[in-house]
């Protein structure tokens, strides 16, 4: 894909994501402290179709910033093939279920650690492009809804 | 590299980092606003061995939150090949040489927009690592200078 390709219809750039979101293992993830510090991390994750799980130490910059404000921006993919989402986080825990299927994907298991709790992160707006050619249109979901 | 092999020693994993810095076109960059939100953007960059030159325009949420608090942070590579800058910015333009420098590499010359000033980041820390087996012994360097 080029900048002056054409570029791909809604419908396939959410179809792309959702492959993204459902295969790729780790996100950046970018919060930041109260007095405006950003602070950016991979991390792995697991998308359940609704939200994404991430685990890290409780004591970590990120978990204390998202305590403190619980909004993240995670972008997957290289640079020239973006998916960027804006979440809202919270301390729900994922099921059993969903808590194995995170540690076999990621290949970390925080369940034996106690320091180490899921945060449940709920996107709020999905974009994605791939060069300037496909800037335009990029919003996927806006306000928590797939646009269509 | 797997999380179980050999770690690179620190001349190695500062020679890989300055590859990247040197050859890399484009990168994460997260800054936070005032009310600690953040904002997370890919975008080109060039290294001039002490400084990277970054361009956004002077409205976008970068520009907006560095002019409130001139701090980054910076990946480059891939998800589990790191390289971790944090850095401080300010309004020095590059030299002629260094501008066209940018502008061959990014494949985007922002001299003609009235817009689109460069923003000057000097990096404080420099982290680099690939998996869990290199997570001791990542920083390389420290408050602006090189570890050695």
């Amino acid at each position: 894909m080029t900048a002056t390709a054409e570029p791909r219809p809604l419908a396939i750039r959410k179809r792309d994501t959702l492959h993204r979101l459902t295969h790729d293992i780790d996100a950046w993830v970018a919060t930041a402290s109260p007095d405006g510090t950003p602070y950016l991390m991979p991390l792995s994750f697991l998308w359940t179709g609704q939200h994404l799980y991430l685990s890290t130490a409780r004591n970590n910059p990120t978990a204390r910033n998202l305590k403190a404000n619980p909004v993240l921006q995670l972008t997957l993919g290289t640079l020239r093939d973006v998916v960027h989402l804006t979440a809202t986080t919270d301390n729900t825990q994922p099921t059993p279920t969903e808590a194995q299927a995170f540690a076999t994907k990621a290949g970390f298991d925080p369940r034996p650690l106690p320091n180490y709790p899921f945060i449940r992160a709920t996107p709020t707006k999905i974009q994605a492009w791939q060069e300037s050619n496909e800037l335009k249109d990029r919003t996927l979901m806006q306000n928590g809804t797939w646009l269509t």
